[in-house]
């Protein structure tokens, strides 16, 4: 039996990502390294961003190549150290990678609680908590009482900026891809009201469930969900660009949503495209101050579980497919 | 003779502006109403945005219709007065309309230093001077070293755009549409360098102007223009959508701008637009520091001269058609 095994990026796809663009193969156990550590992957965390480090070809410049282990981070327990700090048995947040086992420079490593579910650390605690938080209320900045809409409201992080703005006092509109995703939203999750987007009748029920029109936007998206927002936004309106996930799994978009930027000047718009990382001195105090909301009852994040490292790919085909509700978990051991 | 001339609309463009959209009509003089004052127009401005209030068709509530005075600002001096405050030779801003006399309420008209040229209570100190001032210094947030492109920067607001980024110690790149432009740009009012949009090399060449990307863009056109500068902005760039001149004079367009919102997350970048109203409380000193920047020989202000009301069509159709730099002004009496 091998000591580890690792999901290979087989072929880069030239369409829709498929389970066949990825290959598990065994592997040897890694080596631990001058201030590495050796550890063992618990979970992993899947997000629709990762689809576009993937669109590289021959000519792009640091695009990723076919035959390497898969990228991602993931919840992992020590088990050689030769690292300060890092002993056997520390549960660690870290880009493992897709495999069972990897040697990780200390560097990039965080210690975490270990009595918690590594899911929390991938979810709410991790890059997709912190973007929904940091995107809502610093790029956002929504106030009681204004309509705040979210698109891909289901997903990992749309489903935590919906319920920070129904906690700051605003109404909150989901936009989603199915009926059962928008039943969710509203039912368990709080939200006002949640949109179809797959629906003919999308237009007309966005409209009406925005009848003060929008304040904030918060946009996983791009495409004609942004293009439907722009031009429903209220003076002085926010749009917070998060990820343009409609342009993933698939071409490059033709052209740009109409109405920038003639909407944004008219009804004096600001639209602002940021990377969590911007914010990353004050992340502790935003995983403290989320901690309490769950807590309370406040926040309930949301997770799509696979088990076993060669449910990976599928996890990954599922989440761009839209089957996914929440943080897109697999769990390895 | 009559004792007043009116410009009329006479029918709305269907495709570009022409002088036969307008027709020049004798009128009695206007009435002193209560609250009121009539004056005699000394000088008018005219702006490419005032294109965009003639795109009416029939069923757009609220559109210009035909028949009646083309609208505009212009400066004059007070003939007669039934208004607290303003007394025969006061010299005043407003929306006087294209026309000789006006019957105008106190509440939209300022008095001016009449000691000083109309053109510049019309250009550097009216709508177009102050948009660039605070466009630029609030919206755009220029900081020395950095560089900062404007499009259409030759014109009413563009040429101040520049000047004023020069004062703030940035590296200026202009975006005009002709050589001659370009070089007045350069050559006359400052700018590091400009570059053609009507040449077939306009994409090497504003990228070579631009070594260093841009950090700060100003934009007057929308369009093929915004686009370029979108794949040339800095991780937190600002784009300060001003204006969008290359969709007035034709049919909207079809598509926003590649890139939006892509490139706005990658690079973390802000895009706002902004109506200048919204500074309003600032005015006053905003003139009070451009007319010392003006004493100083640091910003000279630009204006294209037509003589006769009746030139005013032609001074709006050059206008539209790029042939005019800095503010055009239409001197009636």
């Amino acid at each position: 039996m091998p000591e580890n095994r690792q999901v290979i990026i087989a072929t880069l796809p030239a369409g829709p990502l498929d389970v066949t663009n990825f290959e598990v193969r065994p592997a040897p156990s890694p080596e631990c390294g001058e201030d590495e550590v050796v550890c063992r992957t618990l979970a992993l965390t899947i997000g629709a961003g990762q689809r576009a480090g993937l669109q590289g070809s021959a000519s792009y410049a640091g695009a990723p190549v076919s035959g390497v282990v898969m990228g991602g981070t993931g919840v992992a327990v020590v088990e050689d150290s030769r690292a300060p700090g890092f002993a056997p048995g520390d549960v660690v947040t870290g880009p493992t990678g897709w495999q069972e086992r990897s040697a990780l420079k200390s560097r990039h490593l965080r210690k975490v609680d270990a009595s918690l579910d590594p899911a929390l650390h991938l979810g709410l605690f991790g890059t997709n908590g912190l973007t929904a938080y940091f995107g809502l209320l610093e790029v956002g900045r929504p106030r009681a009482g204004q309509t705040v809409v979210v698109s891909a409201a289901a997903g990992s992080v749309g489903h935590i900026v919906g319920q920070i703005a129904k906690r700051a006092g605003c109404r909150v509109v989901g936009v989603a891809g199915s009926e059962e995703k928008c039943q969710l939203l509203v039912d368990e999750l709080g939200f006002d009201a949640a949109v179809n987007y797959k629906t003919p009748e999308f237009r007309d029920q966005f409209r009406a469930a925005t009848p003060d029109r929008i304040d904030v936007y918060f946009d996983n998206t791009g495409g004609a969900i942004l293009e439907s927002a722009l031009f429903r936004m209220n003076t002085f309106g926010r749009i917070v660009c998060c990820g343009a996930v409609s342009a993933y799994d698939g071409a490059p978009p033709a052209a740009g949503p109409r109405g920038v930027p003639g909407l944004l000047v008219n009804n004096q718009v600001r639209m602002e495209g940021f990377l969590v990382f911007r914010f990353a001195d004050r992340y502790d105090a935003a995983r403290e101050e989320m901690a309490g909301w769950v807590a309370r009852g406040e926040l309930k994040p949301r997770v799509s579980e696979y088990h076993g490292l060669e449910q990976a790919p599928q996890a990954f085909v599922d989440l761009l497919a839209g089957r996914t509700v929440g943080t897109t978990v697999v769990r390895v051991n």
